[in-house]
């Protein structure tokens, strides 16, 4: 009896404080979602970046003027701290542009929308296509179906996927190793189907890696064409030729941009918000990742401008080179570790500008759960703004950071159109809606808010 | 003890049986979701209603070939029924392109992008424009102020709504009745902020009412213009020329589309699923509402592909007249309270085909609390799908039907780009994402397919 006593003593003293604290983060966190919707600047941010400097792939000169775009940036936000820390970059480049085209059977040619992925070496291949669906397929039809021909990967992405990562994950290995598997077997250049699920004319490139496979002129084909192809393959042989100029240069120094507000109770306990810096060459790099850098950059923007002095160290980190080698990532986590710093927490924003759904949580096992469950207890404040907490991934260059056991975090917008630009022409400003840009800026400012004011 | 007893069997028999059930659920609504992410007709449909039909304000042409179009959809899907209910509908045209300028006391002249509103009378109106942000300042500033000027509400919506129906709900008084206002006080002319929280040069159209008051020309300004005009109002004064060439006809005839699928077990029992038929007549109506009534027709379509049977009528209803009189759901209302029907629950689609978040739910008192937590029992099904349950407002077609004491339905999809395209030139299919439109249609049809398994 006494025990249930004390217990309700608890329950009575400790609501209103809980409540109190409640409150006042609501009321903060309204505040951060009021100053970004009519004052934030992610969106000109991004638009510059996007429009003026452009594609960046690591090591070209759009990554340069990345670098010293964003850090200007910086430099005007009033920080503690703002600094370029080196790291060696795989220097790529497309060269003039690739000229893919096909002749069927019946002798009809078309020149099909293409595009070179990244490692694809220049050359020039003609041969007949074999259609492929799955890595273990070229495996099994080995060297006698494969040698001499160009495979074409043509499995889709799966639109039954709600979360259309899930969909891009389950089809993905097709670009990233499968002309290196169709090189082993002998084939003399490889053609894979865009990732997307939509059906439209816009070839989709990204990062293909032969190891100590040979080098074979690699290309993604719109799948419209994807389509076709795999339609005329149903009425006799298909030939295709392949003209590729790409350059596989010396790696090369980069920079990965960074700048941070001092903690003033806890400033060892450092806070990441980040995105990467760097893009494909075809488009704007708008969703991919401008959107991610500008989220971050605003996070710093809105608690100036707020008069928000938080208690740990937030430090935004643009990354280098997440596409095609993270560089940058692991130079950031080589000289954290040597530091012996502790990231409290890491948020990274690679999933777009769109519309906020919540965050995936994960963390070294030792300490996930606790962790997990400690922010749960923040949901009554994030779901009104429509955010949940799931248990996910955090993001490709911040994963380095998990065994400094601090929670690793990954912002989730809506999925739906991500993959309509992902390493498009397409991926531009025009893709991104200012507001729902600017809800992804609030929704991550409010979270890293939390984790400041509650600790993890 | 033996109640405890009797409680824990009763525990141990009926999981299982909840927990069958809510698999069998989950495996028909991911079956709903494959198909209309595979094979959902609802884009095409879209495609063709906003392009080839295009706009169709209640009275038009455009509104008759889109009840021709539909109808002859429906009669494709292999339903019991598919008829024309007959209602009246106001008949309002534009006429020819309305004009209006601006000239600055400084001289300087600029035409606005602009577009008569809905019920504006034909005429001319030339005079002094007078800023105002809400109808009480009209009210107070009297005849005095007023008379003989063209009153320019500029109220913005307010950005910092994270819902912008919300925003929108906070600023429409000034186009609905905001010109009537004026003209009661004796304005000679009425000039309206846009309705949308984007900056740009995009004039929005919409209804607007004058009752008994003397009609006047009344415009809607892009919201680039109207902060130029209020700019340019801090420098001295500015004076406004409109010319609507709008003319207001006869009531005529129209109808509502309607097609069903007779229940098995509960016919009498009805499920309405629907949107409405009739636009505005600057754009295709793609989001408004073309979206939710291709949403309505592919619960019908899916249902059928399905084969599925459902024990209540499933009875989707297509309105005419939503924009500007309600004729269609006053006519439907009064039919179905004449034949005594029941509508279980009925659900209308009118918030854009974005990607959905949930639905809310509404009812007469006398049922709401009971029917809501039968709902909720449900959100183990839709939470997987990114879809939440909340107390809110059905819809205004379905809103008569809340005396018959069923539970009303609104769809509540994403809201960040809906008034970037609301009334506008621009609301056409290419502002509509397939995938989004297809995530509604899932999870419109979802729903559907609980209230008919476990009715409400």
């Amino acid at each position: 009896m006494f025990k249930n006593f004390l217990a309700l003593i608890c329950i009575v003293f400790a609501l209103p404080l809980h409540a109190q604290n409640q409150s006042d983060d609501a009321l903060f966190i309204k505040k951060i979602y009021n100053h970004i919707l009519t004052d934030g600047a992610c969106y000109n941010w991004l638009s510059d970046l996007s429009t003026d400097v452009g594609g960046r792939l690591a090591g070209s000169e759009g990554a340069d003027a990345a670098v010293l775009f964003t850090k200007a940036i910086m430099d005007t936000l009033g920080l503690d701290r703002v600094y370029l820390q080196d790291c060696m970059v795989p220097h790529w480049e497309r060269g003039s542009a690739e000229h893919v085209s096909a002749t069927t059977q019946a002798g009809l040619q078309k020149t099909l929308k293409a595009t070179a992925l990244g490692n694809s070496p220049a050359g020039k291949a003609s041969a007949e296509i074999i259609e492929v669906f799955s890595l273990e397929e070229v495996e099994k039809l080995g060297s006698k179906g494969i040698a001499g021909k160009i495979v074409f990967y043509n499995r889709p992405m799966d639109p039954t996927q709600i979360r259309t990562f899930n969909a891009y994950g389950g089809a993905v290995d097709q670009r990233g190793r499968g002309p290196a598997m169709a090189a082993r077997f002998g084939a003399v250049g490889a053609v894979v189907r865009s990732m997307t699920t939509k059906t439209d004319n816009v070839p989709h490139t990204g990062v293909t890696i032969f190891g100590d496979d040979p080098q074979i002129p690699a290309v993604a084909v719109s799948t419209m064409h994807a389509d076709w192809l795999s339609a005329e393959l149903k009425k006799g042989s298909v030939s295709i030729s392949i003209e590729t100029h790409c350059q596989i240069l010396p790696d090369k120094a980069s920079h990965n941009v960074i700048g941070e507000i001092i903690g003033d109770t806890y400033p060892e306990k450092i806070i990441l918000v980040g995105g990467h810096l760097d893009s494909w060459d075809l488009g704007g790099g708008a969703h991919d990742d401008g959107s991610g850098c500008v989220h971050a950059m605003q996070v710093l923007h809105s608690m100036r401008a707020l008069g928000y002095r938080p208690k740990h160290t937030i430090r935004c980190v643009l990354f280098m080179n997440e596409e095609n080698g993270l560089g940058g990532a692991t130079a950031y986590a080589n000289a954290s570790n040597a530091k012996s710093e502790f990231h409290m927490a890491a948020l990274e924003s690679d999933a777009g500008g769109f519309t906020p759904r919540g965050f995936s949580v994960d963390g070294d096992n030792s300490i996930f759960a606790e962790k997990f469950k400690a922010m749960t207890e923040w949901l009554p404040l994030l779901e009104p703004f429509g955010l949940s907490l799931s248990k996910g991934g955090g993001g490709a260059d911040i994963n380095p950071l998990k065994s400094q056991k601090g929670v690793l975090i990954g912002f989730r917008p809506d999925s739906q159109r991500y993959f309509d630009y992902h390493h498009t022409a397409d991926d531009t400003i025009d893709a991104v809606n200012q507001r729902e840009l600017e809800m992804g800026a609030a929704a991550i400012t409010s979270l890293i808010y939390l984790i400041d004011s509650y600790g993890l």
